[in-house]
């Protein structure tokens, strides 16, 4: 079965990652997967959260916003609804959490980095794409960190981490969804994974049908496959 | 190995749910897993959010709180503090959509459904502990509804759901973990079921360690497993 | 006259108090007046707030909390109003008042006690149950940090607080309004005293018809009635 | 005793009143009780809060505010705060409740009247004050109102009200006490009177010591005295 | 041509500043240009913002606020819509910015300014009459710093500030615009200038019709005549 | 005298606009002045503000942000604080007033053009930038809507509008200051001008040293040069 946007049901969107897009953070990213652009941005500041001081620890967290009209309506300005929706809350936690599990906090020391990935044109996978381009950006400001002296060792990177989402779309599984598959599939789950081949986190969610355990492991299976893809991709960009 | 707690690895809490709780709420429970406890009610009101006037369909929503000192150290109230944090968010979402996969909402006409949970003690697994009570007063609230000649046809609930915690615990899984196991389990997974054995939501999250595709369908089956006795609860009460 | 309830004018409704409700929490108790039920719990902190830092003092601070449906009809959650109302803040202002007076603060040094009133079902009375109730609270928390080594002496608590509400209902006195005698009410009259017989707190409010001296003296007299029970039941559930 | 303020314990401190002191408000009166002095206008709107809707009634509503420099030392702004304080709150509650009970509401057909009460300099009593000085804002703007062609009857004003405080201070009761004396004083009674000598609200608090009985009553003819010397001025100034 | 309120196009409104107009704040004033009147008081307090600190400097910061009926019809309390709105913020900014420039901030040690324009009510120009009465304040704060010996120097003060408002109207410029004829102004032009004769800042709106460069001078040209005007003034209130 | 970046004191950045930049906005442009960069975007939406409803008008309204790391240092995001900051609100509202002086509301019949200026990378003049391409996406957003038949006339725009910063820096005017010369100017002045060469706003700010009349002047001539450019440029990509 093709797809609406001609692709196979395996087949990612075309990504392309921008290095160092912006001039001042230590660490940036333009990802684009398909339509879908999100800028990623990195920035080293000293200093722990309270639960974190005089432990010798670092720490990261992430934040995710998007341009109010980078979607088909515009949406309202968080800023001006006076706080963050629940959708951009729950996005941002999985950023974070997924971006810690790259680290060995214990060797950034008294150091927070603020991950900051913002939507500027959305046609899905808005979630994904932010951890796959803010780790590249991540690697970038570490970087910046060592030639700073601010790193003693090699090992604070404990592996990369890629995102994708996957999703069951008329009974079959189908990689990386946009906006219009997405919007009309039974399931949707995201999938986020180290370069080691193990899992970081997994969100199912049925939209419409419940789905079986064998839908499952057939939807794992592809993002597997896809977020192989994008780790060549990561490296390829990386490597220049 | 048998865990701090005294039960086998595949061994539910000791789970009471109280009907009609309280004495307004169209529905209402009290669900114990072990220390845990939530009030889950179900309030009943006509009318639809803006996005779906004038189509003939109902609505749920589900809202999410914790007493101060539900918790060992005592946290700041959210009414203080001026908005919900990330983690309400996170789960009164997850709990509406767990909900809403239950119901048939288009025979709901112009009617929205409240769910509230409000933990009372905390000690792990308040999410699911609140789908799996607030279930129970979805069932009474429907009752309700149909006595009082609100609803026309049986078939509203599509069919029951129910939901539990596994995790990784020192490299085995364990089903429904308390408060000290899940603060040092390696990875955490929500499972929300139907009573027809399909999945509506599933949430993993690698804490400490990523995990493996194996310890997935290892956790998913003690979930399967778990959340089958739970069913055999929920229509024991529900028979009363 | 026969109230509505059956009560006669001078009757308290029947009221329970459940020691140590919860687990975590120095003292709590459930409190229930008729159909009005109160958790109240007493939170011990280290610290002070800033205007009474360095002066080796303590503080106690009340907060007031109604679940949504706690009433006949539902009412917004106060996290997500993104403030506590007005009628919240004025009832937690009277519960800090009214315990700060059982308390000798210069003997409570540099700790902050937090009490939580959080209103499970609401009948009428809510604010006069939450003081009777967490004054029970407060005496298992200064015996949880009396065992703990924090005070030296006995003489923290100066004496018992209890609180009781009174009304005129059609022209008579009335001791302990329920909620559908409140709403009807003339005049609502909320009384905090101690256990030697002292008033803490007197507010009232012609609700429909302005009052008398007379009225008020009435009122009071039947307050004080109603008190000595309560301060007697709070003995004998301290007692045990 | 002579009082610090060289007045007598019984005697009232100068008390001004002068009307229309804005230009654009129906009604409006600065009113000075001795150095406090405070802005009071009541404006009249076309239309009722919703649960009033097609009732064919009207509704009082009261708002409070202070100057940041108002008092000895500056307070910050509320509207930079972000939020009313709990004393504020408390106090404009009991400026609406008191001016509502002059009223009858049943013949102010689908009109609001917005009275604002804003304490230009504080020196104790700046809720009594308020009160005092809104009755007689609320006069011209009835006036105006029947004017204009609003009002068809004479008998929506039932009654005037006033209010004062007195309090224990070194265990004598003392009427109208400033600043100075209010923050030493042993007990505080806020009292709101109608014009024919019944009780609207009263508000008493043990700030330092309890109070007995015998305290209460002192207490209250000392404040009726005053009450009545208020109403006095009251209409001395509205016969100009 | 005769204006609507009988003054020449280059003729001020009657400008009245009341010195001390209240007893705690360090300076204050009541100013009055014709009907809008507007309380400006000083606040002298220790310590200087963050990113002040430890550089030995002073500070100044503003705040503006107006009573919810100082207009034609009630604005809503910006404490109770929860924020100042844009039109404040602007506002309070300018009037910083332009008391700052009136100082010599280096001579200000680890001190904090505090000043507050609140407008009673407003007829037009409220902005240009705030910074003219907060410089009398201002002035008077000084002199009180002095006398406690806060300030060592003479020099502090590098010059008096002073503002006023001009526009075109029906084509021809006119010094210091009420409301009615702010309201149907073509450009709307404010400036604060020094007693030495420079501009410290100009801002200039084209509300119906764009301006050109000959209106703009021809409206400047006015305005040093105003500000001269009220320099004399404030100088003579300064001199009592 | 030669710039910092080599530019002469009459010299624009190199500015370059990019149409149609995001795919769903009807109007959209990436603009650049140098190394600042602003996203703009014009959104159609039917409706009106409450106080055009029934008039037969339409409406512009504008908003600004600014991404975390725009800047040199990360700045909080304003959807965390909670609110716009003052800053923020003076720009947007200079940004909306602008562009409303560009079009005929009264043949806008009950639409509302929203703006969205939000930069990704700041180098002085974001404002000044926003305003020039923020016109370009409302040319297109305008012929948009002509396609699609909401304008019957082709006279909606009455002119182009540009805007550009100047100063005085060291002394001497300069045109189109970058962040460094910002930080430094004695002044700062922003110009909104019509293609027909009038002035739609002028703000001028003495930041350090006080301005002459003589020097604000050779600001404006600078401005008006720069402006005639930046029209051309306009012209030129709107040609394409």
């Amino acid at each position: 079965m093709k797809r609406l946007n001609g692709r196979h049901a395996n087949q990612l969107r075309s990504i392309r990652i921008t290095r160092n897009y912006t001039k001042y953070a230590e660490g940036s990213a333009l990802i684009e997967f398909g339509d879908t652009k999100v800028i990623c941005t990195v920035s080293v500041e000293n200093g722990v959260p309270r639960f974190l001081k005089g432990q010798g620890q670092g720490w990261l967290t992430a934040e995710y916003g998007m341009l109010p009209r980078a979607t088909g309506t515009r949406n309202q300005r968080e800023a001006i609804r006076g706080k963050q929706g629940g959708r951009t809350l729950e996005i941002q936690r999985l950023i974070g959490r997924s971006l810690r599990a790259a680290l060995d906090m214990s060797k950034l020391n008294d150091v927070t980095l603020y991950v900051d990935c913002d939507v500027i044109q959305a046609d899905g996978g808005t979630r994904t794409a932010s951890i796959t381009g803010a780790m590249v950006a991540l690697v970038d400001a570490l970087k910046v960190m060592k030639k700073c002296g601010d790193l003693k060792a090699n090992d604070l990177l404990k592996h990369m981490i890629a995102s994708v989402s996957v999703g069951m779309y008329k009974g079959e599984p189908m990689l990386d969804l946009d906006y219009l598959e997405d919007s009309s599939a039974e399931t949707d789950l995201n999938v986020v994974m180290t370069s080691t081949g193990s899992f970081i986190e997994i969100q199912g969610t049925a939209e419409i049908t419940p789905f079986q355990l064998a839908d499952l492991n057939a939807m794992l299976t592809l993002a597997q496959k896809g977020i192989t893809e994008i780790f060549k991709l990561q490296n390829a960009i990386l490597a220049n």
